[in-house]
């Protein structure tokens, strides 16, 4: 799912403010959310001319917008989704700003939608009715890099592209990287848990941050910022702030650990006779490529013919039932192409491997990706695409996609599924004719039931934002859930950090 | 300061309780951790007769441990520094009954301390007073493992080197190593977030940790069992009970990522002229060897000088002013090894290796890691050694070194330091010829003041515990403890889950 957008943000990165007004003017207006939704307003006070004479004598003018031009991007997702009623966004640019705004906020029971770049995929980032937009745009400043140990301390608006390009310099990699890296933050990546490509390699932002910067609803600062990859004094805090979604504290700088820049990257594409041996081949690669494989990722015949069908793009091998990428990041390209030929030959002997490309030729490389990366999108010629981005433990990863098949028999025009295996992360399409709900109503909640049973996830990466609350039971229990309820109330017992979003009501 | 228990706990492994008690008795108990360190009883409850049948009618006979020798190698721990007054153990077998009685020691206020293989520093897994001992012994049950993905699911009494034996057999690994390996609980080494030999490869234990079902103070049964690699649905709980040492809550059940067993392993040992180069070889190490590089560490002069004179210890290079250790784990032992023989003839080159050696054999290789691992215990025959276990961002490691030996001029022996430069993680031990109150306090709190000044961790491994909390500010902000004690207060209103642990008194 997230591959489709990716081709998007890859072409358009950080766009022009001005663009942005100019093209969502000359455009229908999504649905308000509220409505289309059906959500009603929390009691939270609403603001008023006196509040905004307070935020501007805490920032500057040009950091406090009320023009309803200037507010409209800020209360539309980028897919168009959902689009709150904001009047104000609020443009902080210290910490201490952050601050003074929420805990003024707090008193006065203003809820606050906390946005970064904008790129979220379940509705998190922008307001469902009022909330005050608080940007993080204007704290983008890197503070500093420990070229010996790796760690990079920044401001939570710094783009994640940007960081990469930065550390790079000194030989770096950012641990994680996202299709929308050109215009997301570090501090949205941190707050809803951001995945990635390299997550297979370097591992989550759980292990990989190694501080951070919050501001609790009521304004008090929580400084865990610190560049140490050893620290047990007392609870790990850091983490209460990782994949929340900003409902329980506001990310505003963060410490991650970069590690070293690949030498080398080789890619694979191989085409394989059934699921069993995806899997097979994937606990040998596990084995033999171990240190430098890099990515793992399947897609299923009909995710690949659909693609070079519809897009017309070239498959460099022929037809198979299943196929499978595979990647490695190495400090040394011989090795690296030595370890993949071996493993390539070894495999097409054991018969796990029916034929096969390997490359370390850049454009040879991207028109791989590229078919890999375009299966998302290419379905939506064939009519209206139910997605669903969930995770499975792996000898179950692709059990939905049969399943699925019989039920939607003679409703859909094909169900496949691909994605990334090393993490355990499938995308399921459903194409359909047109959109009904009919077909709705027998994909969901069936699948999530379905992704329960196999003790999954439902929403792999992208988080819960505005759109899952109501879908959170299929991954979490009660016990869970009610430990969730308790800490939001601890932590913001007004309940003003992003309401209508991550938590399902009562 | 680990590596010396490491030795120990290497000859001893899971003691027999028998042999224990034998020793115990024939031996001078160690004084009342509540007198030796003042102090006062909190408001719990006492056990009773009628709780004790109770807990016999959720446990078996043999589960409710009364009597005094049977409780006393549970009442201390193993460095025998502290020794606790409780008068009962129970040795739950599921969640169930851990469950049963926290919801009934919660409503009776009983205090309890829980209990792994008691192989920790800091006094945090035995009572101070009469807290009930929770033991997780009896839950050592293996779940499952998932070949593929590498998911290990188990209780959390299973012990670290069994449960990596049992992986070993599917060509994988525990991401964690300790020197107690033998003896110590993987649900110790989640509640007390144990770093290890492994860290600079794998990483931590919130990076590894795909899972965890633990038991709040009442009762309740948090399930954050997934063997999921990525899954956003709502709050990352599991890093709650990771490194709070008990006090949040108990862990019963983990799910643990483990990595493809190394094929090759490599080692060199190198001589270099002075600290800056020790840096300067870690920034060159990380990008030439970068994925196979699984340990960097370092030790001064003093530190080899001495352990090879007290110790009798053969040092396979000349006399230098510090010696790096590199270890590599890779899948490919040509590759390896061409890696590093590479890696050491440029630096040799560049003169910042002056000599060194680079071998695959696997006594040699123990030859020097015992050189390595034998620094921490060989101090002790010079007098009285304190030891000092703290992190320091990487280009200021070893400035607290130079700082003391001219602060401890005339009245220390020796001052020194070695450590993992790869986690920045520095072991300083000061040797004086005896125990002085006046060295003492020449040297604390002032070491931690200036690992505070330098952005570290008074703590890098070893946790709070009974031994740190008063200590504990000067790595944590008022924020941060304020918040300690608010998640404390929400998941353990009274109180009764390890107390005098972790939080500092108010």
């Amino acid at each position: 799912m997230i591959k489709s957008l990716t081709l998007f943000v890859r072409t358009v990165r950080t766009p022009n403010v001005a663009l942005v007004q100019t093209r969502l003017a000359s455009q229908v207006l999504p649905q308000l959310s509220a409505t289309k939704y059906n959500v009603k307003r929390k009691e939270f006070g609403s603001v008023q001319a006196d509040d905004v004479n307070f935020f501007k004598s805490v920032l500057s003018e040009e950091q406090v917008l009320t023009e309803e031009s200037d507010v409209l991007p800020f209360n539309i997702d980028w897919i168009k989704n959902c689009r709150g009623q904001s009047k104000v966004v609020l443009k902080p640019k210290s910490t201490k700003q952050v601050s003074e705004i929420l805990a003024y906020c707090n008193k006065r029971q203003l809820a606050v939608c906390p946005q970064g770049g904008n790129t979220g995929l379940v509705g998190g980032s922008v307001p469902v009715f009022d909330e005050i937009v608080l940007s993080l745009s204007l704290m983008n400043k890197i503070i500093s890099l420990d070229e010996i140990s790796g760690a990079l301390v920044c401001e939570a608006g710094c783009i994640l592209e940007t960081l990469d390009n930065y550390v790079k310099e000194q030989n770096l990699i950012m641990p994680l990287d996202l299709g929308a890296k050109g215009s997301c933050h570090i501090g949205g990546n941190v707050s809803t848990n951001a995945g990635g490509l390299r997550l297979l390699r370097y591992g989550n932002l759980h292990g990989s941050l190694m501080g951070v910067e919050a501001v609790k609803a009521d304004g008090t600062v929580v400084d865990c910022i610190r560049t140490l990859k050893k620290d047990n004094t007392g609870y790990h805090l850091k983490h209460l702030f990782i994949g929340s979604e900003g409902t329980l504290g506001i990310v505003t700088k963060v410490a991650v650990h970069c590690p070293v820049l690949p030498k080398a990257v080789t890619l694979g594409f191989f085409g394989v006779k059934d699921f069993d041996s995806v899997l097979k081949l994937y606990k040998s690669a596990k084995a033999s490529l171990g240190e430098i494989l890099s990515a793992f990722e399947m897609a299923d015949n009909d995710s690949i013919s659909s693609t070079v069908q519809n897009l017309k793009l070239p498959n460099p091998i022929a037809d198979f039932p299943f196929y499978v990428l595979v990647e490695t990041h190495g400090s040394d390209e011989t090795h690296d192409a030595e370890k993949l030929s071996r493993f390539l030959e070894r495999e097409m002997s054991s018969g796990l491997i029916i034929d096969g490309t390997v490359t370390s030729e850049p454009a040879k490389m991207q028109t791989i990706w590229n078919l890999r990366e375009s299966i998302a999108g290419a379905g939506l010629l064939d009519g209206y695409v139910y997605k669903y981005d969930v995770s499975i433990p792996a000898a179950r990863y692709y059990d939905l996609v049969p399943v699925l098949r019989q039920r939607m028999a003679g409703k859909a025009v094909k169900v496949y599924g691909y994605g990334h295996v090393g993490d355990g992360n499938i995308h399921i399409n459903v194409t359909v004719p047109e959109y009904s709900k009919e077909a709705t109503d027998m994909l969901e909640p069936f699948i999530f039931e379905e992704v329960s049973k196999l003790k999954g996830s439902i929403s792999a990466e992208h988080g819960v934002g505005f759109r899952k609350p109501h879908f959170i039971h299929y991954s979490k229990d009660e016990g869970a859930i009610s430990l969730m309820r308790e800490l939001k109330q601890l932590m913001d017992p007004n309940g003003i950090l992003n309401p209508y979003k991550v938590l399902p009501d009562p």
